[in-house]
C-alpha cells in the first residue's frame, strides 16, 4: 500500500492531530468522539452548523471547520459514517439558543446516525434543523443512498449557511437557505483510478490501465458506465451536459463553475479540465461569475475530478463572497 | 497514460488558458511565450518579479503570478527549461524604472537561458536582478544541477520578495533579501510513485510497489537512497533529521514549517505527515510559528512530499504575512 500511514487504525487520529497542531489557536479537538471545533463556539448568538460523514474526502469535513465555515465536524473512520453517539455528543458540545444545523450528505448510514442522535438531542431540548444534500446527478441510487448523493455541491450549501449563521440568522432561516442552494447545485464526477482506505490495504475496486468511470461515487461506488479513456475535453462535455440539462441550466444564467480534484489530480490538469469548461459555459450563454478550482471533496488518493454548476443571484454571490476561514492556508 | 490531455502538445498552453479563464480580470497571457502575467504591471514604482521554469510544479510558478508575489511567470514545457525567448520577452514586457528580478531554482537549464536572457535584457537597458534558489539538501550536485536544487523553499522567496516589492523596496534591497531567505530555508522530499509527462506517456523512473525513494528531485532525479516502505513517522525522521541538521537550526529558533504535497499526496496524509514533523519541532525546542501544509511545488501527479524549515524572524515573519493573492482559490 503506497500510503503515509503509520498504524492504519489511527489513520484518522492522527491526521486530525495534524490538523489541530496546525491550528492550535482557533481548533480545539475531542479524540474520543473524532470532534473538531471552533475554539470560539458555540455562541448564543449564533447557530452552530455541523458535519461528520466518513473521513477520506478531506477537505470535507474536518478541514472546513472555521469562521464563517462550519462549528464542529465528527467525522467516522475512511468512508463510514460516524457513530451516533459522536455526531450526539458533537451535537451537545455545539448546542447554541439559536439552534444547531445538521448539514447531511445523502448516504443510508450518515442520515440514520443523524436521526438517532437528533431525536437524543432533541430530547434533551436541544433545537435542531436539518438539510439534507444530495447534488449528485450521476444516479437515482446507488449502493450507499436511496436518492441521489451528496457530493461537491456539499461546499456551496457549508459556505452559504456558514455566512449566514454569522451573520445572525435563525435555524428556520438556515434550513430554508440550505435547501434552496442544494436545489440549484448539481455535480457529476468521474475518475481513471481507484482508491485504498488504509485499514483495507487493497483498491476499493479494480479498473484497466485504459478504462475510466463516469459518474463514480466519493466512495468508489459504480457510475453511470464503464468507458475507454478519452480526451480530457470529451470527458468534460460528458460531464457538462449531464449537469446543465438536470436542472436545467439555461441561457443567461449566472453561474458558480467548480471544478473538484478527487486527491490525486494535480492542478495543471484541474485548470487544463476548467478551460473547457468555463468555453462550454460560454457556449451555452451561462456567465461564469465565481470559480473555484481545486481540492473540496476528494476520495483518499483517486485520480478523477467532478464538475459542479450551481446557479447564482445577487443574494448567493454575497454570502459566497463574505469573509470566512478554514485550518488550510494557501500562502 | 491516466492523465486528463488532449493533445500532449497542447498540455502546457490548455493550462495556461484554464488559469488565464478563471482568472480573467487579474491576469493576461500571450500564449506565443507562455507568459502569464498581473494585468498592473509593470507598475514603475515596483520592481517586477519574474519566473520561469518547467511546467509541471503548479502552482508554481504560474498559478504564484499575483498581487504581492510574482509579476509574470513564463515556463517551458513540462520539466524543461523555457526557451531563452521566453524569459527575454517576459522582462521586456515587465521592464519597470525600478528594475526587474529573476528568481532562478537552480537547475543548469534554467540558469543558462535566464543568464543568456539577461544579457541581452541588459543591453536593451534593462535593469536586472538575480537571485538563485537552492535549498535542496539532499544532494550536492545531480542530473540536472552543479550544486543543490532548487525545490519549496522557492515559495518563501517568492512570498518574501512579492511583499518587499509590493511595498516599493529597490532591486539591489531584493536581491539581498531573496539571497537572505534562501539562506535559512532547507528541504528535503521523498516520493512512492513516479510520473508521466504527458509528451513521454510513460513514467519517468521505475519504482517497486514496496520501494520510495528518499532525497528525490522534483523531475523524478534520483535522490540519496531507495528504501522498503517505512511508516510514516519514520519518514519525517529522516527527512528532518536531515533539514534540521544542516543550517543547522538550533533550540530556540522560531521558525515555518512546510509539509508540501508532490501533487499525488491527499490533505488526510499531508496532515498526518505534518503531525509528526511539528512534534518533532517542539522536541527539538523549535518554535512553529508559521506552517504550509498543501501543495506549493509539484511533480506533475507524484505521491511524495517535501518537508522544508525556515528560520524566522520579525521581519521575515512581516513579509509573509503580508497581504498576497493568487490565481487560485480554496473557497
Amino acid at each position: 500500500m503506497k500510503k503515509f500511514v503509520n498504524d492504519p487504525a489511527n489513520f484518522v487520529r492522527e491526521m486530525m492531530e495534524g490538523v489541530v497542531l496546525a491550528n492550535a489557536n482557533k481548533l480545539k479537538w475531542i479524540p474520543q468522539y473524532n470532534i473538531i471545533y471552533r475554539a470560539d463556539m458555540p455562541n448564543d448568538n449564533k447557530v452552530s452548523i455541523i458535519q461528520g460523514s466518513g473521513s477520506g474526502h478531506e477537505p470535507a469535513h474536518i478541514m472546513l471547520v472555521g469562521q464563517g465555515m462550519l462549528g464542529a465536524a465528527c467525522p467516522g473512520n475512511v468512508f463510514a459514517a460516524p457513530p451516533m453517539e459522536y455526531v450526539y455528543e458533537c451535537t451537545k458540545l455545539m448546542n447554541s439558543k439559536k439552534g444547531v444545523l445538521h448539514l447531511i450528505n445523502n448516504y443510508q448510514g450518515d442520515r440514520m446516525v443523524f436521526d438517532m442522535a437528533r431525536e437524543m438531542a432533541e430530547a434533551d431540548g436541544i433545537k435542531i434543523g436539518t438539510v439534507i444534500i444530495n447534488d449528485d446527478v450521476a444516479v437515482e441510487a446507488s449502493t450507499h443512498s436511496v436518492g441521489r448523493r451528496g457530493v461537491a455541491g456539499n461546499f456551496f450549501v457549508i459556505k452559504a449557511c456558514g455566512a449566514a449563521a454569522e451573520q445572525g440568522a435563525s435555524l428556520e432561516e438556515l434550513v430554508k437557505l440550505g435547501n434552496s442552494v442544494n436545489s440549484v447545485v448539481r455535480t457529476m464526477g468521474m475518475a481513471l483510478t481507484s482508491c485504498t482506505p488504509p485499514a483495507k490495504g487493497t483498491p476499493i475496486f479494480k479498473i484497466g490501465d485504459d478504462e475510466m468511470e463516469m459518474g463514480i461515487g466519493i466512495h468508489g461506488e459504480p457510475g453511470r458506465r464503464r468507458a475507454k479513456m478519452a480526451p480530457a475535453d470529451a470527458i468534460i462535455d460528458e460531464l457538462f451536459e449531464a449537469v446543465a440539462s438536470d436542472l436545467p441550466f439555461k441561457k443567461g444564467d449566472r453561474v458558480g463553475l467548480m471544478i473538484n480534484g478527487m486527491g490525486g489530480t494535480p492542478f495543471s490538469e484541474l485548470y487544463l479540465l476548467y478551460r473547457k469548461a468555463a468555453l462550454n459555459c460560454k457556449d451555452r450563454g451561462f456567465e461564469v461569475v465565481r470559480n473555484y478550482v481545486g481540492n473540496y471533496c476528494t476520495s483518499l488518493e483517486m485520480a478523477g475530478f467532478s464538475l459542479t454548476l450551481i446557479r447564482l443571484d445577487n443574494k448567493l454571490e454575497r454570502l459566497l463572497d463574505a469573509p470566512a476561514e478554514i485550518p488550510i492556508r494557501v500562502f
